[in-house]
């Protein structure tokens, strides 16, 4: 028998998506444990991850209640760590290409999206920062794509580390949930429209298309999250 | 015959020193290109890497003067996305574990070490800021090491990720190269000689004993390399 994964997760988070995205892709057979991130059971951090946060798996041991996960299980954190040991358990999935230089590609892509598209946005919404910077981060990405297909061609750890912030990106923008002035989420979404970033769009669009989006992504329950959570931002600036 | 790698570096560069450890200990064939990060030459951005910065990698493609690397070469940056490619080129070399769980560890200690010791040994260096996380980061790190041997056992990613911060953080404390007080460098080196962490001690010995760090690491040029880079930072704060 396979040994167990427990993979502890929130579906507001775009860490902990990566995983189920990379778990899914997979066809993993695992428990899925939802952590509700403003009001963490006290078990959490002592049994699961000292640094409390999702995501994180427990993997092997003994069969155990994930709230109660046996001490002989191991307990793995870090989203990018994870999508790697997801990648390494289950090599026929191929959520890395075989060929050392597209798997450097894979790697590079998810690094230089987190500089460049992730972090602006983040920016963006947190504190109202132009927007200048993750429009142009769109363009650069894009520079990174192939004419066709995901990020190195075939599917891979790339296109599952950037989805969870390209879909949260566009709840944002399209409820005008951030730190910016009302208004610039729609603005935002109009330069997007230009023809420059047509291949972007039509990557966004393949990895939607994508199963495994379909199977873990809960845009209402995110867009509702999202406005809890990230709605008095405007208000606070 | 093989692919030609061309390695980009610079000796005082704690990232391209990852790269060189984890070729070194893959007893890769390598061209050693050295950049002057101070005085770049004007085909490296356009010819190698975008970013302008060292590590990078040209591999492959015919051969070429590393001044005019071959548009049929790959380029390819980024310390943690090179080292993980070193591995995948050599897997004879073992960089890292074949245990998917060990490898796992192994990511998450390069992403711990980089949070817990050596982040905040830059913002001590770089700002003066209190030693105290930086020495609870040793404690920290320490915590993850098994009793003997390297970060997850054998030698591996793990080990060459943090080795060059670790003979850096030794060069600066020694030689009292920040923006803290005079003084204060001796101190931490005081403060780390208590038995506490005898452990982190062994680990570095151990690192340093390696023929890769042997190989690499050219502690005076570094020495005198700080001193010009960082030995201003004190009067400027
Ligand atoms: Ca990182």
């Amino acid at each position: 028998m396979a040994a167990s994964i427990t993979l502890y997760t929130a579906k507001i988070c775009p860490y902990a998506h990566r995983v189920e995205l990379a778990l899914e892709e997979a066809k993993a057979t695992y428990t899925k444990y939802p952590i509700d991130l403003q009001n963490k059971p006290s078990w959490y951090a002592p049994k699961v991850n000292p640094a409390s946060k999702v995501p994180a798996i427990a993997y092997g041991g003994p069969p155990s209640p994930p709230e109660d996960p046996s001490p002989e299980s191991e307990k793995i954190a870090e989203s990018l760590v994870l999508i790697e040991f997801v990648n390494d358990l289950f090599p026929q999935a191929h959520l890395l290409p075989a060929d050392p230089v597209l798997r450097a590609k894979a790697r590079f892509f998810i690094e230089f999206s987190t500089n460049k598209l992730i972090a602006p946005y983040s920016a963006f919404q947190r504190t109202g920062a132009s927007a200048d910077d993750f429009l142009a981060g769109v363009v650069a990405v894009q520079e990174l794509l192939p004419a066709d297909g995901f990020a190195v061609g075939p599917y891979s750890l790339a296109d599952v580390a950037v989805t969870p912030f390209i879909a949260r990106a566009f709840v944002g923008l399209r409820n005008e949930i951030g730190a910016y002035d009302e208004g610039e989420g729609k603005k935002v979404l109009e330069a997007l429209a230009a023809p420059r970033y047509a291949r972007f769009h039509k990557y966004w669009a393949d990895l939607q298309a994508r199963p495994n989006f379909k199977a873990t992504f809960d845009e209402p329950y995110v867009t509702e999250a999202f406005k809890k959570r990230f709605g008095g931002l405007r208000a606070q600036k």
